[in-house]
């Protein structure tokens, strides 16, 4: 039957019992192409039956769904006309893993970082509102947006606006590890007490059997009456000035379908609860949805992953690093924002469940709770991605920067993270750090070096501390390439009295710097190699040495090039040696965000590669 | 008395009915000297009695008061040694308007910016268990910080993580503007609908009246009494895990020590709900709290400010530009955080109460909601200071920038804004939003260039455009130096063909510019003035005919030199000319955090003046 889905059109000419072949026909779609493509198969698998009833009940794209993250938005994809694109899912030039508005025009908002869903659906009501026109907006939100400071933002707004606002809660009891923080036990607590129906069936039925009803019992009959709304589930949501319907149980379509139906044409903000399942349908997620959540490719009949890294993630030497360290010193502790597996923290939290904290998808208050800990002599290491860590800019530079707290900013998803694409590229980081007094910002060139830097920045006091590295398998030099850390100074990994040429980069680049010594070699080339770890401040003692020396310099970074090192440098040499003969050649990302595609491919057509860096060497060098 | 007071511990020997003698002297006092030095009068005001109450009961500085924001703080001030240092208060060298940890030990986390005491007060709470000390940590929040998305991200993770720490909610019923949004609804409905107890009562005695009470009515009268908490005015704090006292009434210190005493030693988030008025005590900011909220010296006795602005305020002109365009564009709409008065919208909000949209202190949500706005063909214009723009630097690049919708951005107090001092230096904008791509970056020299760039921004499709300007009194340069507005175009102010020397400036510093002409013409030098309106696209065609003519150029401008215009034009110089002649100087605020003191004196310590750059200009031209 999916075949004949072409759009949500096609899906409402099907019987509203048949749409429960559809739904499993759609998940046999997302388990088949995310085992080839990977991409975030438990809550896309969870979101099936929702998106569907949503499809049936309202009029898309004209109505407009908002998906919170857009990570679960796979069944939607496949249904407005994507079944056959949906097999180019998170690849160069094929579907986005997330909604975009330039794929579709039932893609209404770009998402991918969450909890933007209800602002941006209360802006498009509000525009209704003032073109006067008549359209629905469904904001479908996770449960773990509900940790998130711009969700509470927005719903406040919503209850002063007082706009048309459907906002579907879809609750799987989990936000990407787990559903965290005080507004999630209220939700457990909710739904496991008694439900406002079955309260007020008692209450009537006491006050029925009252023999007599004296003066004073009628009047408080009458305001447990008005009362009763206190005893919603959703009460919570209703001192927002929502109304409050569910909870739904999102496995069952007819349910949802009636749900929706009942509440389309409600004025107001209306807050629809619905519990649905992570990973339902497919064995292996629904019994490890965090494996499930975002996952490479896999084999479908025994969920083993296919794709066996060579060398641990940047993330899992990250978390055995702080193992060790928090072993010996028992002042350091861990933050996360709603990522501890991702971000490698899992097995400290195990080990030292009072020293690492998820404080849920809440980076903002990550950052100056890490200031209140700091000042107070703790040492807070807070892993946050490195686009993730933006939401934390203010509290960056207000809370902890000008105080000069130390604090330790470990910045995973650092530079180019491929099939993610545009929300997710970290290509901003260096740039957005650079410009903050006080920040220091570092990055390894490899996993020894990881643990090398994060060691430092825990046993000095050099205020706020910032390592970024990079997606996905690391790289080791070994150990004949590891020095000792000091403050400011960068590390020469290739000088011999022949050098003619200097390249410096950090980081993933100087895996090409490294790379071309051989190839540069052979052309008897021999490069100056210089890993430039600490980027701000930079070594300009080296610098200074670097210009005087060389005639030819280039710098080479995983980063946009404006405000980043490379700019720092070349206005360095300008303003300091305005005389030096020193050419200078920027090899950086374009000012520009970064498509999705394989990171390498992304890197290389970006630019960032050794064949690129050797090529700029030849025509520096004239060759 | 107040002179015998020179510390907390002075205050504790104090009879307790005598406190509010002491209140009045610390009432006048500030009254005085902010009506000299201008200041945060009203909540200060407000907020007298409960700092008393504050250090009358806890054991000041070993238990830490983070006070949220801090403009409340000058009686916190008074009292911990810093009476007679009061005097200098917001003057270059004196004392902050803001507590600051460098100042006093008595000040525990540096604030400025709202909402951020509770995350810092959770962290100290924290560090204290895991150091196994014994103090109390207590966070006193304005009913404002209730609006922003930090604040709840901190409830959340109190109520999780369930350390002690105590919560003074300072409600006194409007935020800088007033108390916006549905929590706004509900603490005013929760204080004015039957109390917890009043209804407990009525419901106790319903019960006793009952001639029989059969087995379900006792089921019931349990039932009820389990659910009394949901009557308490403080649901919404419990259900994040607090424990709820209050109201109390916020101007009787008896009360507030009482409930103090009784709070002190509870385990858990506790929540403490106290009721104030702002500008307690002086008529004319009892009646006008929001004029009293920040003001310039004023008379006493009259209440009338002293200082007259001989110029209107970037923001009464930005005010004025966004009525009359609104006026003619139904479809442009303006947002503020909380800052209708400050940004100057508050005209426009009364002529316009459906498209001026104050959203509390809530920038996140302020840039989404335009966001959904702008996608649904609406053009907002947000207004937002520079440093509080931070709050909302992720929803600039992943929610405008990356769909490239049209978002006008309306950056008031760019630059040195004085004597609020370094939390509030707006001197990093043009750095931050240089490096987002699609963001175009405009400032105008003076009022009538503000007006037409608003005009050009909503007139035309381009993507999200910034128009940063700064604090204070507006420059007008008269009617012949204003020319059409074109796209990414430079403006040339003053041309001949004897100019020897380029000086390149934008907002503010074109003042210092036009002020050097006559002076630099009598030495006979004819600078060459341009006015680089656009700082992102800047005008590639005048600079590189700029780097053909002249030998010499000075770039200034009134921001951090990192990722700045200048660096930029550095860059392209160096890459694009790496043979060109011009030695180019680069005037721009150090990579620091700016104190308070007077702008003037201020930029012109960090050498932004007229005299500067004429000194500049004498040296590269070997004078």
């Amino acid at each position: 039957m999916i075949e004949t889905i072409n759009s949500p059109n096609d899906l409402k000419k099907v019987k509203l019992k048949d749409l429960t072949v559809i739904a499993d026909q759609i998940r046999n779609i997302i388990i088949d192409v995310t085992s080839k493509n990977g991409g975030h198969l438990a809550s896309s698998l969870g979101a099936i039956e929702l998106t569907l009833a949503l499809h049936y009940v309202f009029n898309t794209p004209k109505d407009k769904i908002v998906w919170d993250v857009g990570h679960q938005a796979y069944a939607h994809k496949i249904i407005t006309g994507r079944r056959e694109q949906f097999r180019t899912l998170r690849t160069y030039g094929g579907l986005s893993g997330f909604p975009k508005i330039t794929e579709s025009e039932y893609d209404t908002f770009n998402v991918g970082h969450a909890s933007t869903a209800i602002s941006a659906a209360l802006g498009m009501t509000t525009a209704k509102d003032l073109l006067n026109t008549k359209e629905k907006v469904i904001a479908v939100i996770g449960d773990g947006a509900l940790t998130s400071g711009i969700t509470f933002e927005a719903l406040n707004n919503s209850g002063e606006l007082d706009k048309d606002l459907i906002v579907v809660l879809n609750d799987n009891k989990m936000s990407i590890s787990k559903s965290l923080g005080a507004i999630s036990t209220y939700l457990t607590k909710r739904l496991t007490g008694p439900t406002y129906n079955t309260l007020r069936r008692e209450i009537e039925r006491a006050i029925k059997g009252f023999p007599v009803l004296n003066e004073p019992a009628l009047k408080l009959a009458k305001k447990i009456e008005e009362s009763f709304k206190f005893f919603s589930p959703g009460l919570l949501f209703e001192e927002f000035g929502f109304k409050y319907f569910g909870p739904v149980d999102g496995e069952n379509i007819e349910d949802l379908v009636t749900i929706f139906e009942n509440v389309k044409n409600l004025r107001g903000p209306v807050f629809v609860h619905v519990l649905t399942k992570k990973g339902k349908g497919y064995k292996f997620a629904e019994e490890n949805p965090s494996k499930f959540h975002g996952i490479g490719p896999f084999d479908v009949s025994t969920g083993q992953t296919l794709e066996k890294a060579k060398s641990p993630s940047y993330s899992s030497v990250f978390g055995n690093s702080i193992i060790d360290i928090m072993k010996d010193k028992p002042k350091v502790v861990a933050i996360s924002a709603a990522m501890l597996i991702g971000t490698g923290l899992e097995k400290a939290k195990n080990l030292f469940p009072e020293r690492v904290f998820d404080v849920g998808i809440a980076e903002q208050h990550a950052v100056t709770f890490a200031g209140g800990l700091a000042i107070s002599g703790i040492k807070p290491i807070v892993a946050i991605y490195s686009t993730f860590l933006q939401r934390a800019y203010d509290q960056i530079i207000h809370d902890i920067a000008l105080q000069k707290l130390n604090v330790v900013f470990a910045i995973d998803r650092a530079g180019v993270v491929g099939d993610d694409g545009e929300t997710h590229q970290g290509i901003f980081d260096i740039s957005y750090l650079n410009l903050v007094p006080n920040m220091i910002i570092t990055a390894p060139k490899d996993a020894r070096e990881l643990d090398a830097l994060l060691r430092f920045s825990v046993d000095n006091d050099f205020g706020p501390f910032s390592i970024r590295y990079p997606r996905g398998e690391s790289v080791d030099f070994g150990e004949q390439f590891i020095d000792t850390i000091e403050f400011g100074k960068w590390q020469v990994l290739n000088d011999t009295e022949s050098c003619d040429i200097c390249i410096i980069s950090y980081g993933n680049c100087v895996k090409y710097s490294m790379q071309s010594i051989p190839i540069l070699q052979e052309k008897e080339i021999n490069p100056f190699i210089v890993n430039a770890r600490f980027i701000k401040p930079f070594d300009d003692k080296m610098f200074n040495e670097i210009l005087n020396r060389f005639k030819n310099i280039i710098i080479m970074e995983e980063n946009t090039y404006i405000g980043s090192l490379g700019q720092n440098l070349i206005t360095y040499a300008y303003t300091h040696y305005e005389n030096h003969k020193s050419k200078i050649e920027h090899i950086a990302l374009p000012d520009a965000f970064l498509e999705q595609g394989e990171s390498e491919f992304l890197r290389k057509k970006y630019s960032l590669s050794c064949d690129n860096l050797i090529n700029k060497v030849y025509t520096l060098l004239g060759r």
